[in-house]
């Protein structure tokens, strides 16, 4: 035995795989990475590690020996804490058969979209919009209808016509809807879902909601007279509607990006096709991860109002610093913790990354790498101690001014 | 805001999430957990927790933060270890490249799955299988040959005529092979494995190779000369392979089920693709859990050897117990950790499970989850204490006895 040439070449790719494009976010990481010393704001992660109360939650179930194969659905014990949780941020009563632990968001869109779409079918997205939903929309096989978002006064709104469009083609199946909005802040208002939530009961089409920033809301853009304070949800237009597939994560609010649990929210009927569709692709979130969401939930209040009020310590700090800036265009962020702005004269986002990363040390994620109406923003996460927030922007002020 | 019942119908399921069965190896767990005081024979998995040693690295991993986003394909010194440790099994030398870290073994056949797969491809699979490989390719949108092994003289065999002929068809774009196999015991000996490299190369075909159990092999079944022993690999046919993608799992051999922690060794001309692949539907294992693998994988070694030599252990006796048993009919097993067996005169063999369960408290799979070929045996996995594998032997011993 002994290590050779390949004799033989590699049979043809699936085009599906072939499809699907580098991450613009990963890539500018990578550039980044190289560089050192970089102040990592293009991803959508905080700098503070999970709390130790909640991996000591995992710890300790490790240490009593949980570590054999576990409920495809998830734990009963998380299953309850989910329900409850959602319980208290809408006021609704909610059964624990609704929710379906997954090994991350990422996971539950990949489980949703193949829940609504067969290859050939399409979905609506409004964008600019995270990368991976469209990628993962792609290999499904789906075509993805990307409808830009027109960007007015200073926001994003939808373009409900041209929705109204692509909704009549009959291959269309489904449409997502993340707000608050990766990237643009964008939050929708209680009309809005309703206008939404209507149009896909006229075309018989899936609603893929993602709401994981719900709770970072800020000034006007939270529902009326909910507490806690929230973004309007779809659940407000309809509860328990049939044909909306909740997205939904640990990741953000209780700091837990790297552990890779999330879970969905659907109706009680689609519990045996998510099950089957979690047993065929990862069988399974570790026992012992999912006690520490439970502790999360269930005990992670405080952290998650301690999250928010830096949000938007920040969210201010920034309108504050940019306003001044005439070359800057800014989309007002109602929601969710990104700055999504325009550096005005400056048409090669791809390339302005790379500049800020090597002039300035500050890492931001291209426009070019959320799709159509987006190119020509950079991506600021600023979920984040406000004091390197404040320095950021003093280092995008100044060389604003130097380069103007 | 109040609960109220759902005012929309569901709209349409996908045809590909329909399709997917619910798996015949959970139905009879359901079954059994529901009576309570089973043995619990059904499922691939042991009665050892993960050793202390493994789960220590990733509690102190967790204690120091390591909860951020973190590499697509995988920690460097994962990669690294899993190289190291494909090296001391084969003697071969290999790039960590190669190696690419998932959310389970699982997850690794489905991303291989989608490199190979578009749509109305077809996969030849030898049968009987394990059940999940063919669900992943039906939800990959694709067809599934399965190929039944015929049962000769105690023993499954490959059908090479039959694969042949399957393989001629242009929609044919890989042959998944499991060796030694999951549930039958089959070991691939090297000449088997050189004809399907052929065959491939003839046909163009990706080889998913799925070589889980190498380790589990007994008798004259390993391959000659190797140190540790270990089954015959498709690496032992052309070590680089361009068109072998191995699936692996850490579940098996260090008692890691739980942990939802699988790894693909690859083409490195594959890299970008299958981060792109893990990046639209997981993005990446905790890097805490990974931290754990490592240990694993570098001071795991007398762990594994005590687990081959329990399986050992369990094969003799089992074999001793029924061989006097007439109406037993044996697969032997040259690998893996599963007794197959046929019990003549009954040929309902859910129902069989079923009456298992109700009369001797023994849960065992029915070969009805293993497609065509297998349907008239049972599954007993004897990765346990063999105290356990001996009263489990001599309960079913007594009950042939009696309801003969």
């Amino acid at each position: 035995m002994s290590t050779s040439s390949p004799t033989s070449s590699t049979p043809t790719l699936s085009d599906i795989a072939l499809r699907a494009p580098e991450s613009g976010i990963v890539d500018i990481m990578n550039y980044g990475r190289r560089k050192g010393g970089v102040m990592p704001l293009w991803a959508g992660e905080g700098d503070l590690p999970t709390p130790a109360f909640i991996g000591k939650a995992a710890t300790q179930s490790l240490a009593e020996g949980e570590t054999f194969y576990t409920w495809q659905r998830g734990l009963p014990e998380l299953r309850e804490a989910l329900a409850a949780y959602t319980q208290r941020l809408t006021g609704q009563a909610l059964e624990s058969e609704r929710f379906f632990v997954t090994g991350s968001g990422m996971q539950s869109i990949q489980i949703a979209l193949q829940i609504a779409l067969d290859p050939g079918d399409a979905i609506i997205v409004p964008s600019p919009a995270w990368p991976n939903i469209v990628a993962a929309s792609g290999l499904r096989g789906a075509d993805v209808l990307e409808i830009a978002m027109p960007f007015v006064d200073g926001r994003f709104t939808l373009d409900m016509g041209a929705i109204e469009e692509a909704a009549k083609d009959e291959k269309t199946k489904a449409i997502f809807i993340n707000s608050p909005s990766n990237p643009t802040g964008w939050v929708a208002d209680l009309e809005t879902l309703k206008a939404v939530h209507d149009l896909a009961e006229r075309h018989d089409l899936w609603i893929i909601a993602d709401e994981i920033y719900a709770r970072f809301v800020f000034g006007e853009a939270g529902l009326q007279g909910s507490n806690p304070k929230r973004a309007p949800s779809f659940k407000d237009v309809d509860p328990l509607s049939s044909r909306v597939i909740y997205v939904n994560t640990m990741s953000k609010n209780w700091a837990m990006t790297g552990w890779r649990i999330g879970w969905i929210e659907a109706p009680v009927e689609l519990g045996q096709v998510i099950e089957n569709l979690i047993q065929y692709s990862t069988s399974g979130v570790a026992a012992f991860m999912q006690r520490a969401a439970v502790v999360a939930l269930n005990e992670g209040d405080a952290f998650v109002d301690e999250q928010i009020a830096r949000a938007t310590t920040n969210r201010d700090l920034l309108a504050e610093t940019f306003a001044p800036l005439n070359r800057l265009q800014v989309s007002a962020p109602d929601g969710a913790f990104y700055l999504f702005f325009k550096v005005l004269g400056e048409t090669d986002t791809r390339q302005l990354a790379r500049t800020l990363v090597d002039e300035i040390d500050v890492g931001l994620a291209p426009g070019t790498a959320f799709g159509p109406g987006g190119e020509a923003f950079l991506r600021m996460c600023f979920a984040r101690d406000p004091e390197q927030i404040a320095e950021v922007a003093e280092r995008i002020a100044r060389w604003i001014s130097i380069s103007a």
